[in-house]
């Protein structure tokens, strides 16, 4: 197949094609979903979108970039995220949670936010988080903080983050939805914390 | 309106009307959705079931024992952590994870769960958990449990509970999906122990 140029784009918003890119992402979000993150090549995704696997690389970047932009979410987690751990683990659990708090408390970011968070009870999103977010976002920035173990200490600080943005941002369950930063930096910061350098059980 | 009485019961394993109890239940499901646990009364249940609010009490109890059991939950949360309320709040973190965690782990128990938590992104669904099933279930298990400030203590409790079911169970991650149960016990319960009876930030 050849690739489908668009000599009008539709939106006119982007530089080059983009119902090449849209149709990459499109490709992305279906192999990705169904074949997992490790499942999933810049090949494969290149064939269903009828392009080039060069021209993938040249549009969205290595397969985690490429994976992060099919997720369309508001922000990227990796960038947002870089200083909070470039200053190391102490401490990371207060400053990243102060990073996850400043993005979800934005009302413009919430919307999308709890879209891609009600995916978590459908088997696609499910597939999407625990074969692709985990592993393509959540255990590097585990291991460029330096931690011990952080294939077990990413998913304890994801199941605490998840519950917090459940019952604060989606159930909205009093105090915890009107509860000022620092309210809510004091009672989980804690908690990050001791997931990302206490102690573990043996294995 | 008069009561619906099945002369034939269609499964005959309940005594009485199992036509009435099922329209009590419908009738207080769509009603707890719609108006919240406070915003209900047993005689508007009565009403929409077309029966006498007597009747509903001589069937179901007392409104939070209808509320139960018209969240169908495959075990009732108030009498399976009455042994770990009963012995106080030093060390009731661990107690409660374990009952959490038998119920959980048990196969017969986990799509029915499931189920209802999938009903946290629906509307009717988030306002049974944020009106109904703290205020009915879990604020009075904090009260039980004599704690100070239950209301702010019980939903943090919740966030946890609910970020490690979803990982466990629904997204099923590991290496937290195949930890052996005293594992899970000695990362999480001290978590749950410091929102049961640790400092909280003055309001």
């Amino acid at each position: 197949m050849t690739e489908p140029v668009s000599v009008t784009p539709r939106r006119g918003r982007r530089p080059g094609a983009p119902d090449t890119r849209a149709a990459i992402l499109a490709a992305a979000r279906e192999l990705f979903a169904a074949n997992g993150f490790s499942g999933t090549t810049i090949r494969a995704i290149a064939a269903a979108a009828g392009v080039d696997a060069a021209l993938v690389h040249h549009y969205f970047g290595a397969k985690d970039d490429l994976f992060v932009s099919a997720l369309e979410l508001p922000v990227d987690p990796r960038a947002a995220l870089a200083p909070a751990i470039a200053a190391g683990p102490d401490g990371a659990g207060e400053r990243m949670l102060r990073v996850f708090l400043s993005v979800w408390d934005n009302p413009e970011h919430r919307l999308p936010l709890i879209g891609l968070a009600r995916g978590l009870f459908d088997p696609g999103g499910q597939r999407l988080m625990r074969e692709g977010f985990l592993p393509a976002v959540l255990e590097p920035i585990g291991v460029a903080l330096g931690l011990e173990r952080p294939e077990v200490r990413m998913p304890l600080l994801a199941s605490q983050v998840l519950g917090l943005i459940l019952v604060r941002y989606v159930l909205k369950v009093e105090p915890v939805a009107s509860m000022p930063t620092d309210h809510v930096v004091a009672i989980y910061a804690p908690t990050l914390q001791r997931y990302l350098t206490g102690p573990l059980p043996t294995p």
